[in-house]
Parts: C-alpha cells; sequence; structure tokens
C-alpha cells in the first residue's frame, strides 16, 4: 500500500467526526468482562511524574493490566521506577523497551518534543501505542504517526485521559440526548499560573499554554461538536521566547455555534466549561481536565448537579489523587484492544488529526513557529 | 471656541482613562446629604418600560428626586405615564419638555437610534442629560454630543447603571487595593435568547448584541482595565439582516493582560465575570448587568462571598425587582451635578468614548454597517 494509499484512507484531509457514531457510543463499562484471557501487559516509556501516576493507577488492576517493563535513557532511572512498582524489568534504552515480545502496548511518557520519535519507534515494532497528549507538536508529525500505526495495524491513541471520566459520558449523553437542545455556545478556561515551569516557556522543549493546557480546551470543543468548525481565530500574547503565554480562541461552527476558549499559562483562572444550548445550559464548574462535577441549569434556571468519584486507589500520585483516574484511559484502551479496534471512537485518530489541526491553526494565528521551515 | 479647540479639550482622541482618579473615586456615598436646597428635577423623554423603571425607582426619593414632566410623541402615553406616576405635567412633543424651565436633567429613553438626536436636542436647551446607553450608534454620535455637552456647558452621563452597584465598589475596592495582585485576564459573558425581539433582529431599530448586551462586556473592561486596549479583535455571526448575533472580542492590554468579551442573543449564558489577577481572583457569579454577589477566591483557594441588597421600593417593575437599582445611577448624577460636576468619573465622557470606539471597532471587525456611508 503506497502513502498516498495510505493518506486517503486515513482521511487526513477530513474533519468532520460523525457525531452520531463518536459522540454516542458509551466511552467504557467496567462491568463488561471481556474475552481477552490474560490482562493488557504494558510497557511504559520514560519514568517522569506523569509515567508514575499513570502507573499508580494501575496498580490493583491485575486482572487487567500488568506493566511488565519501564524503559529511560538511564538506566538507573528505569531500575529506580521498576523498584517502587514492582516492575519485573528496567531497561536503560528505548528500543530493549520496543524489543520486549512480552509487551502488547507501550504508554509513551516522554517530553512533548520527543513524542513522534518514540510513537513510531514502538509502532514500528509492533507494538500498540497510547501516547501521552499531544502526541505531536504539528500536524505533519501527527500524521506521520497515524499513517505508521495504520501502516503496522497497531492500537493507537492519544492520552486524552479527559474523555473517559464519568462526568464526560453523562455530559455527552445530555447532549445526545437532545436534553440541552441544539448546542449554541461553548465557553471553557483554563489558565495555572505555571509560565515560570521551562517545558513551558522554553521554545526549544516544545514550550507554551496550546499543547499543554490548551489541548484540553481543543478536546472540550472536539468533544461536544464533534467536527470541525468553519472558522477560527486565535489573538494572543506570546513570551520573550517565542510561545504562546495568554490568548482566547474563538471557533464559528456550521449552524450559528461558537466555541470560546481562553488559556494562560500565567494566572489561575477558574478552569470552568460552559455549554450553552437552547434548552439550558451545562457547567463544569473548575477542573475541566479531571471533571468531578457538572451542573445542569435548565431554561427555567433550575438546576441538577451530577457528583462523581475518582477510581479508588491507595497509591500515592505526584499530581494529586484525582490521577488515579488515569485508570479510564488505560481500560478504554485495553477495551478496544480486546474488541480488535484499532482506535477508540472517543479519541479517534480523526479526533487527533482535528487536534493537531486546531492547535497549529492557533500557533499560525499567534506565530508561534518552532523552527524556520515551520510553518510557511 | 471652535470646533476644534472643543475637540482637543475632549481629548476625543485620548484613549486612556486614569485609573488613579477613574477607579479610585467611591461612586455614591448615600450618607452625604449635599448643600443644594432642592431635588433634582427630572424630565423623561419617552414612555418605554425602561423609563417605567427608572421612574419607579426615583418614587419614595422626594427630596432628592423630582420627575416633573414626562414627554412622548403621543401625548396620550405621556398623559398616562404621568397619571401613572402622579407627575405633573405631560408633554406630546420632546421639544416642549426641552424648553420646560422647571426641569434640570433629562432622562433620554428613547430607542437607540434617537438618542442623539434627542440628546442635542436637551442639551442645547442647557439641560443635563442622563442618556440610556448605548448613548449613540457610532463614534461620530458619541462624539457630536459630548461637544455638544461640552459647548453647552452641561453635565452629561451614559446611563450605564451598572457602574454604580454596590458590588461593582467593591469590587473595584479589590482591584486598587492591590489585594487581587495585576489583573492579568477578564472573562465576561452576557447571552440572553432575545434574538425574536425587533429591537434586537432588526438593522434600520439598532439591532445586535453588541449595542445592547455588548456595552455592558465592555464597561467591565472598561471598569477593570481603565485604559484602552492596544489590541482588538473580534470573531462571530450575524444575523439575516446584518446585525450580529453571536460574537467573542479578545482584546490585549499592555503588560499581558487579556479580555475576553463573549456574547449572543441566541442563547442564555451564565452571564458570569471573572477577573483573575496574580494573587486570586473574583467571580461575579451572574447577573453581571446587575451583580448583587461575588466571591473573592485567594490565590489558596479559598472563597470569600459578598452578598449586597438591591434598593428597597414598593413599586411594581416592568423588568423585574432588580430595576430599582437605577436608582444608583440617578443618584450619582444628582450628587456629581450638586457638586458642579459636568461629567461622572464613573462613567466619564472619555468611558463613553472608549466604549463607542470599542463597540464600532468589533462592528467593524464583524462587517456590521448601519449604512453605505458608514465605517468606509
Amino acid at each position: 500500500m503506497s502513502a498516498s494509499d495510505l493518506e486517503a484512507n486515513l482521511d487526513l484531509d477530513a474533519t468532520d467526526i460523525n457525531p452520531d457514531v463518536d459522540l454516542k457510543i458509551k466511552n467504557i463499562d467496567l462491568s463488561v468482562v471481556l474475552e481477552s484471557r490474560a490482562p493488557l501487559r504494558w510497557g511504559i516509556c520514560a519514568t517522569g511524574l506523569i509515567a508514575h501516576d499513570f502507573v499508580a493507577s494501575l496498580v490493583g488492576h491485575e486482572h487487567q493490566h500488568e506493566v511488565v517493563a519501564v524503559a529511560s535513557r538511564s538506566l538507573d532511572r528505569a531500575r529506580k521506577f521498576a523498584d517502587e512498582f514492582k516492575i519485573d524489568t528496567a531497561y536503560g534504552s528505548y528500543e530493549e523497551l520496543a524489543k520486549d515480545p512480552k509487551i502488547d502496548i507501550v504508554y509513551v511518557a516522554s517530553i512533548n518534543t520527543q513524542h513522534r520519535k518514540h510513537c513510531l519507534l514502538f509502532i514500528e515494532h509492533k507494538k500498540h501505542v497510547l501516547c501521552e497528549k499531544p502526541m505531536a507538536l504539528t500536524v505533519r508529525d501527527a500524521q506521520e504517526i497515524l499513517r505508521s500505526a495504520k501502516q503496522h495495524d497497531v492500537f493507537f491513541m492519544e492520552g486524552m485521559w479527559t474523555a473517559f471520566f464519568p462526568a464526560c459520558e453523562k455530559i455527552r449523553e445530555i447532549i445526545t440526548s437532545g436534553q440541552l437542545g441544539d448546542v449554541r455556545a461553548l465557553l471553557a478556561n483554563f489558565g495555572q499560573n505555571i509560565s515560570h515551569v521551562e517545558r513551558i516557556s522554553k521554545k526549544d522543549l516544545g514550550g507554551g499554554g496550546l499543547y499543554d493546557l490548551g489541548g484540553y480546551l481543543v478536546y472540550w470543543a472536539i468533544m461536544v461538536f464533534g467536527r470541525a468548525p468553519v472558522s477560527s481565530y486565535t489573538h494572543g500574547f506570546l513570551n520573550t521566547d517565542g510561545v504562546d503565554e495568554t490568548y482566547t480562541t474563538t471557533m464559528l461552527y456550521l449552524g450559528g455555534a461558537i466555541a470560546t476558549l481562553t488559556c494562560s499559562t500565567k494566572a489561575n483562572y477558574q478552569n470552568d466549561v460552559t455549554i450553552v444550548g437552547t434548552k439550558g445550559r451545562i457547567r463544569i464548574p473548575n477542573n475541566l481536565w479531571h471533571p468531578s462535577s457538572f451542573e445542569w441549569i435548565n431554561d427555567e434556571e433550575e438546576s441538577t448537579f451530577f457528583e462523581f468519584t475518582y477510581p479508588l486507589s491507595d497509591q500515592s500520585y505526584q499530581f494529586g489523587k484525582e490521577w488515579s483516574a488515569m485508570f479510564y484511559e488505560a481500560e478504554a484502551a485495553r477495551q478496544a484492544i480486546a474488541r480488535g479496534m484499532k482506535e477508540h471512537p472517543l479519541m479517534s485518530w480523526k479526533s487527533s488529526q482535528l487536534m493537531a489541526r486546531l492547535l497549529e491553526d492557533a500557533r499560525r494565528d499567534l506565530r508561534v513557529k518552532w523552527n524556520d521551515e515551520d510553518l510557511p
């Protein structure tokens, strides 16, 4: 199959997600016992804070998930990580991890600028991949990874954990059931005072708010509208290193709906989401990236509150106890793989392509260029 | 004094409001008994719903405010209005109202497209004027009115009642005291499902959300930042008559702060405001155009709630009991006039010019033109 055939099959230029398919599917049903006889066997690529919390979220689910090996550029770091979680194998290179026949799927948790290289490495070794978001810093890299996943016939998913929270499942239910009426507006705000963190401030490290906080905002737009906007504009400020610090993206959708996404790495916002429909609105009051509650307000301004719990866990977490909810995305990946799927409908390849394109559009408006060849 | 002198004195091109002057002045101190020996004597221009609620808000304040006369194009309507409120004089023309020597100040409550004509009429008869917002639908009209007010040495104020609420006074205090730190972002959302109302949908009637809901949003930006943005962009949809229906304005300010204003006449938003500073944030949870409560959230995410009451009133109101708070702006006008001032610092002539300019900038981005000569 030629590259251009693959490209056609991937619908790389198609931007519509089908809401009838993508939004109506329940994300995970933990009560279903799948037929796969063995747990999903994980390899862990990199040993940073998020890898720690991901593995912690799997502990206690031995029947479904087994962490088989962990790799780092430093064997010492890998060993230390393996010891903490009683993982059998530690590797001092990612190539060794890629070659390990005991591994079904690799969780890629390296720094954003390394995602392309690591995803391609594992995919080419026929491993399934769950890659921390953002899967890539450019549309071109995202498409290259997806083409490779298609070519090697492996499961690939961008790790947008937000998609798999029970709160989001209930919200999608309210939207798709018609209870909300036609969606007229999405207002999503995410600001955290993190501009001093090197990973955020430095262009060399893929910095800026866009590919960190901004991805969550764009995911909400994809989840709510299930398609690409007809028009998008981003207005904001860059820092002295040339990456974004504060911005607002406005996206217009067919039918007269609007999404307004505000982002800042300079101040702590409320981190809330409002989805406004013709019959009422949904308010996620905070924590839009790991929502545990929301309010449904009908046209008579009557409120109903919904509250959800995170998965119980006796582990300690680097980013906070709510990160036990990373289990949801791992379990979603397992269930999709057990069914023979190559992508998960709630974070499909099309969704990832759309995410990459919307972030790149914003980057173009803001004039954030990774290098001289980028965004000619 | 020539027209160009007047223009220079008005600082028509100056866009900076001085926050040290404009924001630090307390809006009204109802405990102060001013030296003026007689109540402020009002004439009412037009007899619509908002004129009704304005006059209702003055009832019970005879020592400070007296409604002397009301005028309409229809003498019948004026008489009916006068009867309801026991007003002595009813006129069937605005010229008669303008010539009535018993009147100190006219409240202009006609339809937006008539504001220019009516303001000029009363100003030229040396009446003070409180004009419902928006004072004009173009920068040119706003400047013409202000020039005339200066030339005739009368008090003029655009009726932005929001400015004078106790909640806003307390919010300004938190901002100017430094408690909030540097302001980094303003997020203000105002949407009401009113696109079926003719006044909103028809271009001939000065329709659209911008000059109705949008003025409040811009006022919040003026109140919080006290200056013009360095850059502004508006993105949105028009209706089939060519006026705006849904839009978002993003404004960038010196120092890296951002304002995001979202507006819709097609859906009921939360109508909330968040002001984010380096030391915490202020959340007005709803009713941004007549705020009665807000939340102060410090950097440790600890909340303090503030609640305020509207003025007590035994009147009935067309738009709801909170409209008794129109008394605040009337009283602010009285106190300014009693002190010999020609403008009120909380809704100064510069503020009105800035408001007109920001709305016109948005209109230009959205390509809303009142006629072929508008916005060449």
